[in-house]
């Protein structure tokens, strides 16, 4: 039977055998899983992903339809709200008292979030909004704030959001100018207006609580005066009864290439003067509070692309070995075969495998440092780990989603014309994508939090502590025979990246720092490439050793693939890794030295 | 002023200063035209597109309603179309006498339909099927099959199409089924289904003729048993006057990811039995004269991809000039700037410059090699520039949408969110250019096209004269001080490229010819690199010559504009080329050799 969304057997490889979370549960934080609980977890987030999300994924492409203010979203979207709400999910890796989460390990909700995702993106938007802005009550709120609305949102009573982006703050949220006025009560009267707000209003819960960054009369410019509230569609009574409208109206939806299912509104908060709000944390600290839950964001967004490349492959896969075209190159009078034949078309499926392979290690183990957090005694290792979580992020945001947008194409590729078509699913896959490279921070944003903060960190050191991960890989794959020309191949780009590293890093202390800003999007692209070799790397090294051991004929299958996947990464994108790296090291300063007039088109 | 759809120095550059097209007016053929009468032709052209095509280009968006079997396009669609008609534009480059045509140089039309294309992709395809479908009238109609049909089909009067695919004959055309049988008449009874034909029902026109390749009774299976067909949707009157609906029903048109202003239609041909076509050249020929057609479309799909990009870029270019949002990195303190003067930014417009200055060098280049042919006097010289045109097909069709899709993309990411929205042109020019990677033979098969049948073309003697023409440009370029740094980048990449294709040609005659193919894409993508390269070069050669005379300031800032994109393109494009073509000639086989099962999702 042909699997939809994510392969479960290369799900469980990567958990158990990988990242060998059953280690994790001899900690007394997750004494209550193990491996057979684990199963059942993610049988049954397949199961609601599979059953009921998948097909509500293409009714979602229909849209949201805005009237008078209010957002209807896919009528379909309700019975799954409910039964996402009824299984808890949402809260799954929460904690139970606080905020009467499942107390999961991350990682493992992660590997449930894939199945979901997968199934309905648009759909998983809105939740993970919720649960984004229930993290930042639960960091920041006061007692009363956490009373009122942490378990609401965390049980998906009451929905969330982010409220960041203004016409004219974009990309510099420094700009944005909607205005707090404390009132006498404590509370602040806010007035603004917000766009591109990703589930800003729906018709899913009764409520919708949003943080809204915005300026205290009289604070500084620029970041450093900006706060952060906690302002709710509906006003809240303190016995957590709805009251009046908080004056915060939604004045349209954006028409978009795709995500229809979730909608994208303009919201004016204030109009009438009636919009209140409460301070989330303290005054003037509102971006660094909105960064935890940025990163959260951030590594959310690689995981929607992650989950979009991982359901076009499957599909792309299934299409290609049903599809029959043109015959064997080796038996042209045979007569047709399944495109799966195909070198060209073989070629592209390795390729989207290879990707979607190193993406879900890449996240699993970005999961397990979380894990590692919360489970080590050691305050140095939280620390360290906490770091290289902040070095991840970008790579996971920016990287993953750029190389999900180039499978979701091949996966469209591979059916041909008929791929074009709304009559499969890769088409939508390929349009909802496409906002993952923008949306909480474009990529050339990330591109530069790699560079210009998380390589330079507390001088560089996370950074070469998250590079000698590497080479631990590198030489635990030295150890398996057979491993070892695939450990020079990663070695060989590892070396090449390092000498880079060093270089930019003196180019950045020169004059020369446009020149260095100019490379930061290249840079993360090799960045990915090499961390993706890594993955991939250790992949094969656990692979040879279980096949070292003796496997199934259908865990051989598995193992041989990992071998011939890294085999196939190692030979055909890391050389050219090796041109990115020559390329960028040259530090060339064209783009920065061409005049505005020379670009033309005056 | 801001320019829409092509940047108009930039295609007087090429066509004037690189092309020199001035030259070509020396002929006989050619001798009515002269600068000023194709600054004339030119300013005619690009008026219409903006003033009245562009505007046509949104409203498009909307889509082609199919009501009972017939097809109504935009209504904005029909003055565009009246006043393309008025202006004889469909055949201004093709013969007076024979078919009612302009006579002008196709390197000209081709920069006419760049701005028409650039207006609106959708409303020219239907004339570009129509004037490839004349074409195969004019090469093998007989005389009363031209008199009834070429003349209207090249004023625009009739419409054309192109009948190809079927649902279980996509890639592999041979497969198809439709079938026609001979009548006491001479004339045949066509039967059969045809999918995804643009243009295959619209209501522009009064009449629409389509050629359709369908296996005669008896035939040979296979691509050696097609037969080419002219099948008119009304039957045609000895005087040309409308007969009766020939049976040619348009049963739906699919819903796609753009492109939405042309009807993608599927026909069900003779259903009731009264389907009548004519036979179009030669019993069992049908592939071949097919082919004449095919490879002006496959040029016109790559020049479809180049006008979405020129398109996109100046979109972008303008955008990023006008919005602000940021500090410039040396001056934090001095407040929000164009976002242009972001190096990442930079960066990504120079990219999409660098590529959508190549794709025109390259489309022209074609343009005049045609040019050649129509003014040789050596039948020698005509067999070899055909050759060359037809080396260049897959690399115009392949690489440069390939590319297209890419620099799209990118103008999207400049805008940002907004970028996403469908209230800049971006999101759409995005959607619609993905269609290109398909048509026409997906770039799989061009790719395939290039490695197993252009580069082994006569024992590869036109390949090599291709390549030497690359060699011609490095060593002009050496002329001239200060480019021999640039011929020497592009001189390393060719030679390279030299070995890479010795090293293929002997792999193809072992037994590795699977291994062989699943390098074509790779391949292809390599051989556009080395090909643009080449571009710009000659394009920095010509504009280090014109600085070196010396030139006006506004000229200036062009030239040296072209210095920097060359120097941009051979630093951050051609060292990662050099990756890939050391990739490729690892010839690694692990997608051939990987199982079927390995490829998981079971």
């Amino acid at each position: 039977m042909a699997q939809q969304i994510a392969d479960l057997r290369d799900v469980e490889f990567v958990l158990f055998e990988q990242m060998e979370i059953e280690k994790l549960c001899q900690s007394e934080k997750f004494a209550d899983f193990n491996r057979k609980t684990i199963n059942m977890i993610i049988s049954e987030a397949r199961q609601l992903a599979v059953k009921e999300m998948l097909p509500t994924q293409k009714l979602g492409d229909e849209g949201c339809v805005f009237e008078n203010g209010t957002v209807k979203v896919p009528e379909s979207f309700h019975k799954v709200y409910e039964l996402y709400r009824e299984g808890e999910w949402l809260a799954m890796s929460d904690d139970p008292d606080e905020c009467g989460g499942g107390g999961m390990p991350h990682t493992l909700s992660l590997v449930a979030n894939e199945f979901f995702i997968g199934g309905n993106l648009s759909f998983m938007l809105y939740n993970g909004l919720t649960h984004g802005a229930a993290k930042l009550v639960e960091h920041f709120g006061t007692e009363q704030q956490k009373q009122l609305f942490l378990k609401r949102m965390m049980s998906g009573e009451w929905a969330g959001t982010m409220l960041l982006t203004e016409p004219e703050a974009g990309s510099d949220v420094g700009a944005l100018t909607t205005s707090a006025k404390k009132n006498d009560d404590g509370t602040y009267s806010i007035t603004g207006n917000k766009i591109f707000i990703s589930g800003g209003e729906h018709d899913l819960t009764k409520n919708i609580i949003h943080p809204v960054l915005a300026r205290i009369e009289g604070a500084p410019a620029g970041t450093r005066g900006i706060s952060l509230f906690l302002v709710p569609k509906y006003r809240v009574n303190d016995d957590g009864s709805l009251g009046d409208f908080n004056d915060v109206v939604c004045t349209g939806i954006e028409e978009k290439m795709g995500l229809h299912g979730n909608a994208t509104a303009s919201l004016t908060l204030g109009g009438k003067g009636q919009c209140i709000g409460t301070l989330l944390g303290t005054e003037n600290k509102g971006m660094s509070a909105m960064f935890v839950m940025m990163n959260e964001a951030r590594q959310l967004v690689g995981q929607q692309g992650f989950c979009a490349a991982t359901t076009s492959y499957l599909h792309a896969l299934n299409y290609a070995r049903e599809r029959i075209q043109g015959a064997n190159l080796t038996a042209p009078q045979a007569g047709g075969v399944p495109i799966i034949q195909h070198p060209d078309v073989r070629r592209q499926l390795l390729t989207m495998k290879a990707y979607i392979e190193g993406m879900r290690s890449l996240i699993y183990y970005s999961g397990t440092c979380s894990d590692a957090i919360a489970t080590s005694d050691s305050e140095e290792e939280k620390q360290l780990t906490r770091k290289i979580i902040e070095i991840l992020t970008p790579i996971i945001k920016g990287y993953i989603t750029d190389k999900a947008w180039e499978v979701c194409s091949h996966g469209v590729q591979v059916y041909g014309g008929y791929g074009y078509t709304k009559e499969y699913p890769v088409e939508q896959l390929l349009r909802d994508s496409r906002i993952l490279m923008i949306y909480e921070g474009t990529n050339g944003i990330q591109a530069i939090d790699l560079l210009n903060r998380k390589m330079r960190m507390d001088g560089g050191k996370p950074f070469m502590d998250f590079l000698s991960r590497i080479d631990k890989s590198i030489n635990d794959a030295k150890t398996v025979a057979g491993m070892e020309g695939f450990a020079e191949q990663v070695a060989e780009v590892l070396t090449s990246y390092q000498n880079l590293v060093v270089k930019i890093g003196q180019a950045a202390m020169s004059d020369k720092v446009q020149s260095v800003f100019a490379q930061a999007t290249p840079l993360l692209d090799v960045t990915g490439d090499l961390v993706f070799g890594w993955m991939l790397l250790w992949r094969a090294t656990v692979a040879a050793r279980a096949l070292e051991k003796g496997a199934k004929k259908k865990d051989q299958d598995f193992y041989e693939g990992q071998l011939k996947t890294a085999e196939f990464f190692f030979n055909t994108v890391l050389p050219v890794s090796l041109g990115k790296i020559n390329a960028i090291s040259r530090m060339n300063d064209a783009a920065v030295e061409i005049s505005d007039t020379s670009f033309g088109g005056k």
